[in-house]
């Protein structure tokens, strides 16, 4: 059985809103971070800059739980449900202690940030995405 | 039936990423902000601000079709999918020029902001809702 | 005498930190918008995208009075306090009601996008500034 | 002498403009993640949350030297310059590899978040700047 990829997030002063907790939309940053922290030793930064790749969304949703504030550590566990020839579809699970806080489901699809058309997953990141692939039950 | 509610926001400067185009949270933002401008004459600051209560997402998705980038002009069409007693489903049909950019999907649930409980909808919100709904085919 | 250019800018929901009120650097932001207002009928989306100028700051500075709050409406008035051969100093006077909040100032330089390179303000764009060119007393 | 406190930002993917460089309000946020990791044993969260005191700023500066992008990794050097009765003025110089890229000063103010009033710094709150006081040469 393939593991889950641990990312942990601290939430900072500014991601609250006006309600007093945590903006929704910033959920999708977190796991936008954690997938990018999978990637490792690919550096995604490099992928964009240098290789001119990047894996933008084409579909994002999330279910939320439970609300966190300022100083929570939530911690996000990421495993990878499905890997096509160019998408891959990644899911999220967002705790604070014992809490489930939130579920995120990414897809994202490999691009040619030059042409801003999609091609296949190169094999470096194909590879890293299959290490954390959960077999479906 | 019921007409959609629109929206317009112009990308600003600091919307993108480092690949170029709008960052994919971005959109949950605008959406919420063509939320609050449906509910107008309620003025959601005053809700949350003196009536202590919010309209937190339990779920929201987007699905991306085409990117965008600064200085668009992205017109978001509002319609109400379905209110229960103290949640609503919201769709938005994002586009640009011609354009279908993305359409997106957020729940709702009136809160109390004191005790973080849900609670029913109250009648003017539940009403300015209720002008946009759609009916089912 | 030359006016000064106004500005509003409503306080969003997500502006705010976890004290509650508006987190410092989002000041900034407000004033860069009320540049880009200024400069029209030149489209900062339009100079950078296509022709690849930008005016990134050289300095910021900023100084707050007053907090503000989720939908408070806050004024900016700005004026511009010298022109140089590539660079502008703009000074932003921001107030909510009879209130002064804060005071900023930016100097910003022409700076060619591609070469990262500072390179003279073009005609349009010094004469936009020009426009709100105050004389020192 | 003291020393500097030293912390590290790595530039993320959602920081930059569409200019493709690192948002110039920015550089405020990574200074204020650096002034609460300063605090440190201190939590600024429980400051915040539990006691009830914040310290906002009442003036912040930057003087931008050199543009830095996403992946970078920023090194932001903290000293602080003078501590008063309520308020505090700290310097953060930030580099990357040899490079300079930014100077930046906060002045925060010890603020009762209830009454949104100044009061003395706490103790520990007081101590834990002195720290990392310089002297004026």
């Amino acid at each position: 059985l393939t593991g889950a990829f641990e990312h942990v997030h601290r939430v900072r002063f500014d991601e609250v809103d006006a309600a007093g907790i945590v903006y929704f939309p910033r959920f999708f940053t977190w796991c936008h971070d954690a997938m990018e922290a999978l990637l490792t030793p690919i550096d995604y930064a490099d992928l964009v800059r240098r290789r001119r790749l990047g894996l933008p969304a084409v579909h994002a949703e999330a279910d939320y739980t439970s609300p966190v504030r300022f100083g929570d550590e939530v911690r996000v566990a990421v495993v990878v449900e499905r890997i096509g020839t160019s998408s891959c579809a990644l899911r999220f699970d967002l705790s604070h202690g014992e809490r489930r806080v939130a579920t995120l489901r990414h897809v994202v699809a490999a691009t040619d940030l030059d042409a801003m058309r999609a091609r296949p997953l190169p094999d470096d990141v194909r590879a890293a995405f299959q290490r954390h692939l959960v077999m479906p039950g």
